[in-house]
């Protein structure tokens, strides 16, 4: 089976853990999955916390995504303004057969139009501000996360990694999730439906 | 009240989980924790799965830390044998009034003879190699965390944010850690003793 080309949309002001969790989990699969992650131009890119990473490919030459994933942070409240960089994300997305986001990285889903007519979910603490990035998404404010055909979102920070496991049960079934959370020694919530931050 | 320095160390080969979850949590209180990453020199470092990350410090200029976390990751099975870090690690981290680690950074603070006479714990799949790296380490198999005295270590990846959340509320109270981690949408579990990964 040939690998899944996983790119990771990297942009100053993602929040580290949206992305180093559910790049962890499936790092640890070397053979099923290969983890690009797409900065706009080639610079290392700034983390909320202020520390830098490097990416691997450009905007304008990554290679062709089969899975993409949006992480939040901060910086997504500038991102959802920016029509180059939304334009360039759902010509990009579009060529995947996933689309994925972690917390407010559903903002950015949304303003790329990419969630129209879908369910999806986002941060607890930001729902009301991502909501207003998508009229036509019917937004579940209770989950875990939400996956619906092809748009797989999760809740805030932490809901990634529990969304990316079940990704990986889904694309390589059971035994593959189990042993990438053993090794990072991860208890993952399984069912979507159970939310303790919604209110 | 004075922030605290936490010492990040960063080698080639670290795991990205075990630094990047403790660190979001540190990071949501900026006004408690200034996080530094300290690398051997001022060069960026590469984690296990490739990605390149910018350190703040290099570790002969680090400014004097208040907490010291060691993650783990495959990097750690050469610097066991890597005396003038042993050493350096040895020196630094007697400075700081509380010494961590995630995963198989026990390993290293064990070979720099900084667990002698403790109790530690550490990841379970490595758990037999790490142990040889310290004889004179109560080393206890089944724990999410160990704290004695000023040395909390932690198991696999994922245990180091539940120590990272136990160590906020002993440092910061209950409510900041509970406002870390609603703000982080994570779970975390509370008892150091409950160990699903100990077989």
């Amino acid at each position: 089976m040939a690998k899944r080309c996983v790119g990771v949309i990297l942009f100053d002001g993602f929040q580290l853990l949206d992305v180093f969790g559910p790049v962890d989990l499936l790092s640890a699969l070397p053979d099923r999955y290969d983890v690009r992650f797409v900065g706009l131009d080639g610079d290392p890119v700034k983390s909320s916390p202020g520390i830098s990473v490097s990416v691997t490919d450009r905007r304008d030459t990554a290679p062709e995504p089969d899975i993409v994933l949006v992480p939040g942070g901060l910086g997504t409240r500038s991102l959802v303004q920016d029509q180059p960089f939304l334009t360039w994300l759902a010509e990009y997305a579009s060529r995947a057969s996933l689309i994925t986001s972690v917390c407010t990285g559903s903002a950015l889903l949304a303003a790329a139009g990419l969630l129209d007519g879908y369910r999806a979910t986002s941060n607890k603490r930001a729902f009301d501000w991502v909501t207003t990035q998508g009229e036509n998404v019917d937004w579940v404010r209770q989950a875990r996360w939400v996956e619906d055909r092809n748009r797989w979102t999760s809740s805030g920070v932490a809901a990634g990694m529990d969304m990316t496991a079940a990704l990986i049960r889904h694309l390589d079934g059971p035994e593959a999730a189990e042993k990438v959370t053993t090794f990072l020694e991860l208890e993952v919530q399984t069912d979507s439906t159970r939310d303790p931050f919604a209110r």
